[in-house]
């Protein structure tokens, strides 16, 4: 029996630190256990009772005497080691450790991770813990946990519901509170684990072995900072192949969310560009607050993806709709107008007091027939090839609603291949949600189930590109991996690896810059070339607009005579001249190094404003072709570049090319680069392609 | 008795047409307002019983003998008449019709609108409706609505919780969904009033009115479309005066929604853009969806507003905290680094395992001691000037978490001048909500709770400056109001106003044009001056970067053959010359017109990119200068106007004039200009003022 098997389908349980007392951690442990319907065996092991609850206590787990596929370790943070001791000697399948551990290194208790790392080293025995509010199997009724809501609300009704969604948090309290929130909305649980401090098994590495497990519809996960971020890439692939998504709360989009994170688990986050860049190249859904976390896994769950982003919106309450469409548009769906065929069709079964514009206002119709109108409308949704998706919403506040419905209900339910979701303006009676689940029908809030809807084609449209995952990366061969910093073999190297800088020439004395000025065409704009001196406007190295020899030769003594007054010491090259450059629009391109991630592309249109409102887009790098036009795609000034007031597309086939070239780069000199930045880049009308003006190249510091 | 008190509070209540059938609607009227608790005197009236649900019933209004408050419409439509004429016989204090009215002009049943209209209009008995699904009066227990949720849910409990939130829905589904999702977190309501189709009685009207009776401590209302817009401002300046906030969820930010509210309502949507302005100027709080509106509701209606934007949050749960934080940035609020000495403080409540940074994170030792900790902070908190507010999260999944507090909190929230507002991340034991509810003690989700502070701070700001909203508007005087269009006119016409165009000139011939440049100083901009040709640049009208008085001659001639070829039949005045203006910041200020709302002043940043991301900020006229300043302050790139990249600060007063100045224009102008649009406008360093480049004004056609 593997440790996943063991700690979530145990054969047998051993509580070390059972106690009488239900208000007690130690005593919940058992109680929940028991309280949830545990068909296996449980072994309390009490120091002090011979007898717990009504079970038979064991004074240590070596006097079990009996297999043991899960100990559960409450003890005081003292008294841990030993119970390891026992665990190695008994030969168990798995561990929680819910004592307490650290949070930060410098607290007291710290020799818990210590006494963890040590045992799981020697043993291969793998730890849940410390500091693990514990694991629920809800349909294997396997509640190995002390949370207060489990069992409280209807995991009951929705552990047979054929529940597929698994969640893996960092904190018990969130993790068991959005396990008992999604219940109450009808989100039919396989998995809950909570991860606690992490010292052995963390949260990237139980979400791969439920992937590669293959029996989880959706894997959220609440997470503060992974203790292991390198795995994830690899950890994403992997679900994106199994089709699972991932729905992931991370804390640390703000300074104080990262703050918080720190204090709390000593996890310091990286930084939230690149995670989201990372998030969106591997189809990872991430979530901001608990209503969109619920409704985009209640969406996703069911498995039916969005082919686009037009979705219908039925309704039996005509308030609700367009409240409702107002929510797909900020979500960033689109609810269009319904074809004239469509709308004909659905005539035969709408009231004429009703509308089968978009949103359909079947009216309360809808509740008095057995479902017929609703499932006639839905099967036109299903059958308009203009429709992506469909959002329900009725009011369930009545039992037996859904039940009523059942009969119509299923059959379309298991026809249909677009997603839809159900929603009750009214607070709906569990019982409907319950029913819902049961259909296998997502049921969400009115505002969570449009963003569910929006991921759903998110996802869609990952998963239709996530073949060429594989395919990407692949680096090119032949290109000089020692990266010059600066100077004329700067702009050589970058175009031996495709990447084209503006018109230019180097030299050494004035006349030959006068004489390569000649060649390049006036006017032309001159920079002192140094390895020493990095920003050459402040050294007063930088000469635009010389408009003949004379000025150019000029300039030479100029720059070269600024530059050493401003480093004595700096080594002078010569100087680069540049043709000025035809106006076009000015880009940014660079690559920053993430501390989690490694080398993260950056694309930014450029100009003062724009450095305001902060227009730029991320992405981890290997960036493909379909990487580097997702990146122009999420530009919120992207209009720009299809041409605006006239005038002419850019090139924008050119500047992918630039993105992708600078990837290849980045990937054939390893960590030899730690930052680029090419700014500005000038991109022309298409076919015209673009001119890097100035070039930034960091190297590693040997 | 006057119309609202008849309407919520009657002292008799006739049910026409009440069925001993409660699964009707016309049984379930009688059946909800005897199990809420009604205590006046309830005469069913009915054709065919003498007897309904056990009380004795009245064959017409007429039998009953006995004074009538309230007259609630449940028959036919086409018995509605007569039942209207019945109440004009005995002399009704007010009318609710449930029967169903039409939706549009154009359906079936629309007379009962005309005969609502002809009763209201022969006796000044008010009527709410039809197709109302009624009203409740929750602490006075008058529930003379159909709603299915109310007395299913915990409204009893919270009916003596002094709730005073007041909910006006033009849809009834709405409306009761809203008060059954609010009373499940705790919100205590005291009316919830649902409009109908508002043949008579609408939602403004009657916000006015619950204004005007003062006790209520905020409004919610849920609107498709007014029905009578032109009484918003008016209703808004009453409620900022009385200091009851506005929390307004209105359809149609979409497209599609506005297609909805048209097909639900026959309500024609407004533009959205002047909705927002229009609210908010008024300290109108708009909201997007559920949880938003009763996050940001249960926050205002403590009264208590914050002063800045800086917030706490306290938890009981590490994990909560980052998450909220978050969110707290995500709605705008600042999450700052506690003060060293409050930290001090702090220090000595909090256990060394949580942490005194913000979040501040009092650990489940909160829990256990009775609230002395977690009063302890919030003490703290209310006592640092730095922060404007607190958000407190513990888990209240178990029963008597609140109860056991109580003791501590009553004084300290009593005490409390600054917002605070409560959460659990685990769904909460309503009897803690209540308990809240009971304490005056906001609770909402954790995205609500965010939100609500956040509206409390922009609520709070509003207040501030409230004092200034009937000053604002004074017009100016001795303008003359006839409006030029175009040509020399406009330019001494906008000036006399205060509005500084370019150093411009007019001439008649090719000579003067010459004159007039040279006097101006070279290089000139030349363009045609027609009242007949508004494009100027599309009839080759306009000719740059003119450099001496010999291209100014011949460019004369060029620029009005050009315009005669373009329109041979216009009028052509002469040209006019503008000095070509030195480089800055481009603007752009203009004037729409709105349906709804009248004249809206419009405020955007310039430039191609710019337009493409359409950073523009609305505000109806009067603007005075504090809405100046605000409108600069919604531009999204308005950290350009501040001085970027060393660049110097803008000359933001000259704007703030600029502004003021075209809103006092529009007032004097009164309906004589439909539109205006200064573009661009260009604004220079402090101190330096700004140019307007090119104006266009169009009038109202006679």
């Amino acid at each position: 029996m593997d440790w996943l098997n063991a700690l979530l389908a145990p054969r047998s349980v051993a509580i070390v630190g059972a106690s009488a007392d239900k208000r007690k951690i130690r005593g919940r442990l058992l109680a929940t256990l028991v309280g949830a319907g545990y068909a296996g065996k449980i072994f309390p092991v009490s120091a002090s009772s011979t007898e717990v609850q009504g079970l038979k206590a064991y004074a240590s787990l070596r006097d079990i005497g009996e297999p043991l596929d899960l100990a559960m370790i409450a003890v005081p943070a003292a008294q841990v080691g030993t119970v390891l001791d026992d665990c190695e000697a008994v030969g168990v399948g798995a561990v929680i450790v819910h004592s307490s551990g650290p949070a930060a290194q410098d607290e007291p208790g710290a020799d818990i991770g210590e006494r963890i790392s040590r045992f799981v080293g020697r043993t291969g025995i793998r730890v849940l813990g410390p500091n693990s509010e514990g694991i629920y199997n809800v349909a294997g009724r396997v509640a190995a946990n002390f949370a207060p809501v489990v069992g409280t609300g209807g995991d009951a009704a929705l552990a047979d519901a054929g529940g597929a969604v698994s969640l893996v948090s960092q904190s018990g309290a969130i993790g068991f509170a959005l396990y008992a929130r999604g219940t109450a909305e009808g989100l039919a649980f396989r998995h809950v684990i909570t991860t606690g401090n992490e010292i052995d098994l963390e949260c990237l590495e139980i979400v791969e072995a439920l992937v590669a497990e293959g029996r989880s519809s959706a894997i959220m996960m609440f997470i503060e900072g992974f203790s292991r971020p390198e795995r994830f890439i690899g950890v994403a692939r992997r679900a994106a192949e199994a089709k699972i998504p991932l729905v992931v709360m991370k804390v640390g989009s703000s300074e104080a969310g990262q703050r918080a994170a720190l204090s709390h688990t000593a996890h310091l986050a990286g930084d939230d560009a690149a995670y989201n860049a990372v998030f969106d190249q591997y189809g990872v859904i991430r979530v901001g607050d608990i209503e969109e976390m619920l409704g985009v896994t209640s969406v996703l769950a069911r498995g039916n993806h969005a082919a686009g982003r037009a979705v219908a919106i039925a309704t039996t309450t005509g308030g609700a709709g367009g409240w409702a469409s107002d929510l797909c548009s900020a979500a960033g769906l689109s609810v269009p107008p319904l074809a004239s065929a469509t709308r004909a069709r659905l005539d035969q079964i709408v009231p004429a007091y009703g509308s089968t514009a978009n949103p359909v206002d079947i009216t309360a119709q809808a509740l008095e027939d057995g479902g017929a109108s609703l499932v006639g409308v839905l099967r036109e949704i299903e059958a308009d090839i203009s429709l992506n998706g469909a959002m329900v919403m009725m009011n369930m506040a009545s039992a037996g609603r859904i039940a009523g419905l059942e009969p119509t209900l299923a059959p379309l339910l298991r026809d249909m291949r677009k997603p839809v979701v159900f929603h009750s303006p009214s607070p709906p009676a569990f019982e409907n949600v319950a029913a819902l689940a049961r259909l296998g029908a997502p049921y969400a809030s009115m505002r969570g189930a449009t963003l569910g809807l929006a991921a759903s084609a998110r996802y869609g449209a990952f998963l239709q590109r996530a073949g060429n995952l594989s395919a990407s990366g692949s680096p090119a061969t032949g290109v000089d991996t020692a990266v010059p910093t600066g100077g004329a073999s700067l702009g050589r190297w970058l175009g031996e690896s495709g990447i084209v800088m503006a018109g230019e020439a180097f030299a050494q004395t004035a006349d030959a810059a006068a004489a390569a000025a000649a060649a390049l065409g006036f006017p032309v704009v001159m920079k002192i070339a140094s390895p020493d001196i990095q920003h050459k406007t402040e050294a007063r190295g930088v000469l635009l607009g010389l408009t003949d020899e004379t000025a150019v030769a000029a300039g030479f003594d100029t720059v070269v005579g600024n530059a050493r007054a401003y480093l004595p010491t700096a080594r002078i090259d010569g100087v680069q001249i540049q043709k000025m450059m035809p106006p076009g629009i000015e880009m940014v391109v660079g690559m920053v190094r993430d501390r989690d991630f490694g080398p993260v592309l950056m694309l930014g249109l450029g100009g003062v404003l724009v450095e305001v409102i902060k227009d730029v887009a991320f992405a981890p790098v290997p960036v493909d072709r379909d990487a580097a036009r997702r990146m122009i795609d999420r530009l919120k000034g992207k209009a720009i570049l299809h041409g605006v007031r006239g005038k002419p597309p850019a090139d924008i086939e050119a500047l992918v090319d630039l993105l992708m070239n600078v990837s290849r780069l980045i990937e054939q000199a390893g960590d030899g680069i730690v930052e680029i930045d090419l700014n500005p880049v000038i991109l022309y009308p298409e076919g015209q392609g673009y001119a890097v003006v100035d070039a930034l190249i960091v190297g590693k510091e040997d």
